[in-house]
């Protein structure tokens, strides 16, 4: 994401937080560097550390001092996925090899803890312990979300509470955080804080769904795993939802998708009724839905030339290529 | 730990941190509160919230506000036991099942994350990243050790530095973050901070050793665990050590403790091997020793009635019944 033109204006931090990524990982124990590395290295979109310092640079032109709660919302963000990959038993993420695949459950585990606490380091210069209070609430949710996923999955009486309550502590609550630190950091008016806060929230709801989508209709190339892995992981996701609810077979949709043989090897057969039933379009609808409020926030942020790239953001991140 | 005369003078912030610790335990997913509320209950020694509790006592009378970090260092220590348990595929704790044998191995990963941020919002109201930065550290340092034991098992050509260093790791670090955050949060002096950080590094150290050597001369039922537990899964203590050095069977020790069969199959006639080679006498001299230099440091605290407390602890923690 760090070469198109909305990060213009932060392209120099965003470069020297993603080379303090992985200069900042010095352990004593070399795996926990080389597997830490491998994990960063194998990318993503620094979306978190974007929204950082774009928030920043908003309320002050000299955002250095948010380069390290940048690169600490990457590492919380790294933590979660190893600790997902391991739990997932997932062999790629982002076309790479997972550190569970390469080096096994027990790395995974304590490489993804000392990321988490390696962050927290990150953050000690600030001395602000609110900072440090909204991350640990924020990471408490996340583990809610994702005990919560686990125990949603193959369930297909959840609707659509379920799922977003699901997606919000999986992906939107950090986005929201990543764009309210961000503004803390640069001393911005709490009533901005909390319209960045609000802002955060919206896009990382419209970009989840987004990515459900993605899950269903994009190539194994563009995903970097494969086609149809929520379903194959019987994580029921708004398409489905739609389906199972409007579908004429989703008599037969609701008994493949209770059984997590079912979702193995009737995964096509599956993604071809949810496309079937217009389940992308609605899903695609709410992330629209998402989008827009998401803009309306960023119209309520103070002038300045940043404001359009905060609203054209929202458009970018709920529609992508699909 | 709690009923034994050491704590009379904190007895009533015991009871508070003990109601405490699972009261706090409050997310919006009851597998979690369930999960911890196991571990929690499950008990151990609390000796980590004792520390913090008298170490703040020595430099203050009201200690009250000591409470949320003697509960949060008894949650990180619970954090890391939930993902060890999981590691180790452990079904049994202190004689109770474990989060992993009960839930699963998925619980217990974010059972174990959600304690660790939850630890974290504890130390909210001290509004001090020093005390953040310290604990954030010293888990970093936890992770190191863990994974050092782990790529350390089976490997018999790994002598008494390596093993230092992984019990200063495992065991050591936190006491010492125990001791000296207690007196910091009393605004003891510098150097009286200093020497309890190292009280409780020697202690903890003269506690881990004799805890090794407990695993291979105690019963099941003092245990809570099987005896020889570390043999079985490779991890070569002190008392090992000394006997690969100094038995005349040491080749054939060499070979049972290098294979992960051997040391399943053959654990008992391991035991037999460490116990007649005098590893149990030289261990139980070392963890005297690192006793010893507790009890030096404690006497170099000021005057105060529960010094003595202080060095009878290094005592009683480093003999214990066996």
């Amino acid at each position: 994401m760090a070469d198109i033109l909305f990060f213009d204006s932060i392209s120099t931090e965003l470069d020297l937080v993603e080379s303090g990524l992985t200069r900042h990982i010095n352990s004593n124990v070399s795996l926990i560097n080389e597997a830490a590395a491998h994990l960063i290295k194998a990318g993503g979109k620094r979306m978190r550390p974007a929204f950082v310092l774009l928030a920043a640079k908003y309320f002050k032109e000299d955002i250095i001092d948010a380069i390290p709660l940048a690169e600490a919302l990457e590492l919380i963000h790294a933590a979660t996925l190893v600790h997902d990959d391991l739990i997932d038993n997932s062999d790629l993420r982002r076309g790479a090899a997972t550190v569970r695949s390469k080096w096994g459950n027990r790395t995974s585990i304590y490489t993804g803890n000392y990321i988490f606490a390696h962050a927290l380091t990150l953050l000690e210069g600030y001395d602000r312990t609110d900072m440090i209070s909204i991350l640990a609430d924020t990471s408490m949710k996340i583990c809610d979300g994702e005990i919560n996923q686990m125990l949603s999955c193959y369930n297909t009486d959840l609707g659509l509470k379920n799922y977003l309550r699901r997606i919000e502590r999986k992906t939107a609550l950090l986005i929201s955080v990543s764009c309210q630190l961000g503004a803390m950091v640069s001393n911005a008016e709490e009533e901005y804080v909390r319209v960045l806060k609000e802002y955060g929230y919206y896009l990382g709801m419209a970009f989840q769904i987004t990515d459900d989508i993605l899950d269903l209709v994009a190539d194994e190339k563009t995903l970097g795993k494969p086609t149809g892995s929520d379903i194959r992981q019987g994580v029921i996701t708004l398409p489905a939802i739609y389906a199972l609810h409007h579908d004429p077979r989703r008599e037969e949709l609701k008994r493949l998708l209770g059984s997590p043989e079912s979702c193995i090897n009737d995964a096509e057969r599956i993604i071809d009724i949810i496309i079937d039933s217009d389940g992308v379009d609605y899903a695609s609808y709410a992330a629209d839905h998402f989008a827009a409020r998401a803009q309306k926030k960023a119209r309520a942020l103070p002038p300045s030339p940043l404001r359009q790239t905060f609203i054209d953001l929202a458009d970018f991140l709920s529609v992508r290529e699909y």
